[in-house]
């Protein structure tokens, strides 16, 4: 088992990541729970249909009083019918301030479980048990949590630092490829802004969702130790931590511009970091040829996606980090290395317009 | 002008208490704004047509971009329905990150507007600007922000701390007396917990909604101070916050017990203080004649609730601070000075049955 301790003072909580570490699920919920009180288990039908017999017959054998409570697989479910939803199944089954939920699935179901912990009773406890590699490098890793609205994708949430995140790599295999690839733009993007190891690796690497579950593993690690360090000296968002968002100032206007029907995140985020790294070089900011190398990587990993920079301003404009004045863009300084630069938006149509002219 | 500190670290803020305060909202929440950043001014349409005017001509000369949302009176506006709208107003406003809310009412706009500035963006700006007497002593200090769902009343909420909160005295001429005298079972309750000074001045003085304000000023003052200073040692509620819960446990148990029609609020904590009171004695923890005393004093008040114990283990079995194990109930020790003790159901049933023998 390998653990990674996030030191957020009286939020800390540990990273364990293993082949297996799924079987743990209960022990690592135990560890924080008043003997007797509820756990509610919230996942997804696709998962649930993997995981939910062993998952149950660990927790019964365990001792705890848990329920289940299914979702529909997709981000259609991060929404307020099934936050409602949710609060309510909580009051049924009694959970009080000192249940716990334990969010079992990808991202949808860790944003939604985890606001659903955030805001239950003015929070209760929260365990991630990240399924998908997104969420397993990505989403349950750094407290925030979140569900969409008419007005735009995770507008509303909370930041909610988890009791413990549980890693386990082995339900990668189960993974269909694009999903995988949506998660592997977020491991190349953070070879990209801190670490020219790691992104060296995955260049002479060939890490697919079958690799041994201990190369999957060391992966998933440096992910999350690279968020962690980037985390705990930011935890709510207003500095370092925008550093993360490396490509995805473009990726969620590419994603929105196509009704989030074309494009999946990781997907928005590959064709997102291309315009990125581009900006960075026209702007002198990033060492020439970085655009080139990080756009090779991309398509290795199924990454194909590019998109051109028409209609992208008016998107960028409505971006939560966006301000009336400008944007704070990730950008890099080179491969392993990036910095956080304001741009007005005058700035920003320049240089996206650059971009155009050179093709 | 008097001004409280509310020392909460990166989370400090100030309350401002004076006859006239509300004209001081477009300076107090410029302080805190970003320029040109939009604010949401929520209110209901009760407190709207006697203030919304002036606020409206007031921010307007300060240059603030503002829009306000309007939901209707009562506690059937603290539900995801008018939760829901206000999500999409802000977002058709587009109030970012650097935005504010201001709450302009009684408890309910306070903590619907404060649990949709929680959650906006994972939090914005809130300013509170409480017009009853129940919300300036009690609900806008403290950081708690709530909505009510099928499950139970705020059962739903989030820890949201505001920019700061702005009393103005005069906003309670306007009260009905019913209203004010449910903020007055709060003041009762401050002087029973932890001012002997405050109870004899309650006793003597006749302090009503039309006093001279800065008889008012002077007396939501010392709460505010009161709750400040249990607050500060304790902002999530997993201690010393508990004692601000004298009454409510079987005040919350009283108002469920009708279903939430035959009292409100402050009468439920009443009734539910004398119940607290006689068991505190019951049990040797309460000095004997304090509960006749503070029973008294409710009465002058106009909150002459008076409940039976038949049927309230269940209902207390149900509150949010209960657990399997027990209650911890605020108990007094004296007026003016509360203890919080933890008690078994068993032996919270042996009491309540002591009380209805001695009748």
């Amino acid at each position: 088992m390998k653990t990674l301790h996030v030191p957020l003072g009286g939020r800390a909580y540990d990273i364990h990541i293993e082949a297996g570490a799924l079987r743990r699920l209960p022990a690592l919920t135990a560890a924080f729970l008043t003997a007797g009180e509820p756990v509610a288990v919230v996942s997804d039908e696709t998962v649930w249909a993997l995981y939910g017999q062993t998952v149950c017959e660990d927790l019964r054998d365990a001792g705890l009083a848990f329920e289940h409570i299914l979702v529909p697989p997709g981000e259609s479910s991060k929404c307020m019918a099934q936050l409602s939803r949710l609060w309510e199944r909580f009051g049924n089954m009694g959970l009080g301030r000192a249940g716990t939920v334990v969010a079992l699935g990808g991202g949808v179901v860790g944003d939604l479980a985890g606001f659903a912990a955030a805001t239950w009773m003015r929070g209760v406890g929260l365990i991630q048990a990240p399924t998908t590699l997104l969420a397993q490098v990505d989403s349950a890793v750094g407290g925030k949590t979140a569900i969409d609205i008419d007005a735009g994708k995770n507008l509303v949430g909370a930041f909610h630092q988890p009791k413990s995140v549980i890693i386990d790599p082995r339900a990668l295999a189960t993974l269909p490829p694009r999903e995988y690839a949506t998660g592997m733009a977020e491991v190349v993007k953070y070879g990209a802004i801190a670490s020219a190891d790691l992104f060296a690796r995955l260049e002479t690497e060939e890490l697919r969702e079958n690799a041994a579950t201990d190369t999957l593993r060391d992966i998933i690690y440096e992910c999350c130790r690279i968020k962690r360090d980037v985390v705990a000296g930011d935890e709510f968002d207003t500095g370092r931590r925008m550093l993360l968002n490396f490509g995805h100032t473009f990726g969620h206007a590419i994603e929105a511009k196509y009704g989030y029907s074309r494009y999946n995140h990781g997907e928005g985020v590959a064709a997102g970091m291309r315009i990125a790294a581009r900006i960075g070089e026209t702007l002198g900011v990033t060492r020439p040829g970085t655009a080139q190398r990080l756009s090779r990587l991309l398509s290795r990993y199924g990454l194909d996606a590019r998109e051109g920079t028409d209609g992208l301003l008016p998107l960028v404009r409505r971006d939560k980090k966006a301000s009336g004045a400008g944007v704070k863009l990730a950008l890099l300084k080179e491969i392993g290395a990036a910095t956080v630069q304001h741009l007005s938006y005058t700035e920003l149509e320049a240089a996206l317009r650059t971009l155009k002219q050179v093709g």
